[in-house]
């Protein structure tokens, strides 16, 4: 039976990476090896097709296949979230009629460009959710970097009150740590429904995300294992513990923040740690030099060292 | 006694040039030409210091020296709209109380870059009604092209009802046909009270935008007296002649339309038609080219030939 | 034997629009009776998938489909350019060879969002005449009210020497009549190849874009009658006699240009000329209130009675 | 004998806070501590009326003291660069030049925003080296998180070759590691003139950037002994302990680092380190919540624990 997400998720929920072959096509291998990986890391869901993921560069038959091939790998062990987002309604709404067919937990959904007014913003998600129907749940994700559009706190509650199916906010606005801390306390409440809080934004503020009450995290960090043990960490009390840890990862996570050219480290990492075959991104997008190479090494040998005086 | 704007504030409120010698200094000669240029087309109000009035070029001192010259040269005659907006609260408080203390009508004010959400707008102008104090009446310029800052009807509806002192609104959204008729019917409400609109974004719907129940205009053209005599013809009762008015400046209206360019052609005008003994604008700003310098020329010829067949 | 779209191409290439069903189903039929409508309006050339025909809200599968059927009907009468811009090259590539062997003339690209400076520009048109091959006669659409991304003259000019496939220039930036006269004069030169220029922009500068040079216009003006005739006249040297022609639909030529609501007026005009079934936009998109429905019945009556007194 | 800056400056030059007592006057008591601080500190130079030091909220008088009260204060120890970006270039000549006359070493020119092609980029600065007249040594700005324009490789290194008074670059475009390694690379050739490079941006990436040539620092992190001892220790030659340093306080580099309410906590530590009598930010500005106040004291005590850690 396949999990849904719901107003409760936890955890850490991976952005993964679509793996591609050098020639630029689907490397389905890689992609076994990425779920295992992750899996093996402990992360509690996993989303795909998300800008991270390339999404927009895929066709439609390819995002099928690949959402399909994570889906049958993950077997129903951690709740897959899909991104849908997109310029047309019925676009999104055949994209996650079909990966929730396929088992997925529920989809991502960002608002696209040009929604300047928070009337505006609320007209869409009433939209959307008209679009998918009641049985889809609903991660928004609020980016404001990458879409330019920008939720208030009001519009964020008013949201989880006005749709049941919306259930968890991918908290990525920046600088945004007040925000979380209202949206946490405001929510739960007795007329504003409890939301899902998870962090993305590379989380370079996970530990401070996690102290003002976040439930987790969703991002695409090449360590996952790090957001695993910082999550469960915090969880069982030991704040400061998660912390140092999460300090010892924070010039790779600084590092792999960078918009752009982040996506191209990230796979870079995932591909020394042996898990993708290539680090190829779909053009156009951003490539590594020589310098980067170097550089990444530098951090990587730092990281090592510095994981080995922690014991 | 000095006249203030309020709620039923109507007819044109010109937005008038800063006028500048040929080597950048103020003109004050050509300012008391432009005064009474404008007072003699039958202008209602005048806007001073705003965008158009490249009022971000001129020193502080600069600034309240032209509003003071230009309030003098108006004794009262018509209402003067002051441009205050500006970053800093205690700036914009310095130079409203000024130009009040002078004889000015009330100020204009936009909000500054960066207003993402409504929640943030609201509060901006809660902030800057505070600065000012309650005697201070406020025309809100609602002009995302420039500004980048959007708001919904329901934001405008309720800073009418917050703050006494909003009285007027500078309507130039693009597209912005519906929201103006929204902000009509939905405010001298029983709650909500009247605003005075007056349309700005050059006029380019002018017509409509009175069938769509605005109070006037507030705007620039280089014609004012086609403004005026739009405005007029329309309260009048006669719909139809308003519009055949307008249509005859039409081409005129959309080529000074321009953002950036349309202010040099608008200074070039004003200075063919006698007003401006310069049409100077102060760097950086636009020039135009032998091409544009022709082409106005042409156009110019044709309004003078329509004019003409219309009798 | 398929026409291809080259340096010298002319005349009107109108933006059809995608005609779709009340349930928001393409609708074959309208497009058949589109497709003879603009051919008998006598334009030189088609453009779809633009902007204009919401190719972001079709699935891959129906962008094939509408492409096919059109150039099925046109049947190589005249010249048809296809909308392939997006996120990936490779979908680009593909689509591209997909409508270049199905019949069309060439292919039309806007850059991607986020190219900030003209370095990034020039890299990225390579990268994209590279993913094409060097068979698919490329026009670029300089459009940055929508896409954010400028090009200056001067990356234009290097684009048409540095690509033989870049052939045609879709002209609307805004305000650009400066930039026309530049790309005009200083292509066709000994070192930069000729570029042929259609402008957009709704046509709003279509007489002062002819003077300057344009070779024509590629819009979507639910009266393409006009925009023939306009040009053809001018071709013919009576200038005057285009000019006055064009202000008799100036109004509303400027009512359908605005953004966003304009592609909703073009659609219901083209369903009151009784081409499209359906005024239909897939959402999420604009849609007219019944104060725009009147608006626009009092703009066409205006406009009738207008081109009766020119006879 | 003042000194100026010019295309061999290096080191820290700190970005200068402007203290305000609470009740939003400029505080000058605080002026004197605070310079008395950075000097302490060991910095090479100080940039005062940058974005972080308020200057727009100024009125040009208050700008014009305070710049004279700190140039009185350093009495030429160090040299004082001045921010003079603005939207007029009568009013950046008037500045520049007042604040050279008293003793300044140079002023800092960001573009303003709009200039959306490089070659209008170009152009502006032409216009501003004009503006300001040869003998005014300028640093460029390279913000475009703030100001939305961007700038190529190439048009830094034409920048530097067009106007020998061009002598230094604040980089800060982000992400940004290989333009500042192509900017070192590409600088100091046969062909174009050596820029000084100073990094901002919080100096986020510092450890990164002195290694890929940097000159130092120019930002305004509240722990300024950290970033001389960093660049000290790079430029000695002790690459791993100047980044050992840096990744200590990073933690708190990456919460000084947030966009906006970065200035107030940038604000609070000065106070709470003894320097700023008051944390006053100018409306309209941020301000600091309850819970930030315990975060911000849980990261001090976690920098202070790790520094004694660190011996």
């Amino acid at each position: 039976m396949t999990q849904r997400i719901d107003r409760q998720s936890e955890g850490v929920f991976i952005i993964a990476a679509t793996p591609f072959a050098s020639d630029g096509a689907l490397d389905l291998d890689s992609t076994d090896r990425m779920v295992d990986f992750y899996l093996d890391c402990g992360v509690s869901g996993m989303t795909i097709l998300g800008i991270m993921g390339e999404a927009p560069k895929l066709s439609g038959e390819e995002s099928a296949r690949f959402a399909q091939h994570v889906l049958d790998r993950v077997a129903g062990r951690v709740p897959v979230v899909v991104g849908v987002s997109g310029a047309g309604l019925d676009n999104m709404a055949r994209l996650s009629h079909s990966v929730m067919d396929a088992g997925a937990a529920g989809v991502m959904v960002a608002p696209m460009p040009g929604l300047g007014t928070e009337a505006k913003l609320r007209g869409y998600f009433a939209q959307v959710c008209s679009a998918l129907g009641p049985d889809v749940p609903v991660c928004v994700q609020d980016y404001p970097q990458t879409t330019g559009v920008q939720f208030s706190v009001e519009t964020i509650l008013q949201l989880t009150r006005d749709h049941d199916q919306i259930v968890m906010l991918k908290h990525e606005d920046w600088p945004g740590l007040n925000k979380l801390s209202r949206v946490r306390d405001e929510s739960g409440t007795a007329d504003t429904p409890r939301l899902s809080i998870l962090v993305g934004n590379a989380a370079l503020f996970l530990p401070q995300e996690l102290q003002r009450g976040a439930d987790g995290a969703m991002t695409g960090f090449a360590y996952p294992e790090m957001l695993v043990r910082v999550v469960a960490r915090h969880k069982a009390g030991d704040v400061d513990g998660a912390e140092d840890l999460f300090d010892a990862y924070l010039p790779m996570v600084r590092y792999e923040q960078q918009l752009g050219i982040g996506l191209a480290i990230r796979k870079e990492i995932l591909h020394r740690r042996g898990v993708l075959a290539a680090p190829a991104v779909r053009a156009p997008g951003p490539s590594m030099t020589k310098a980067d190479h170097a550089e990444l090494t530098r951090l990587m040998d730092r990281l090592d060292r510095k994981l080995a005086d922690l014991g």
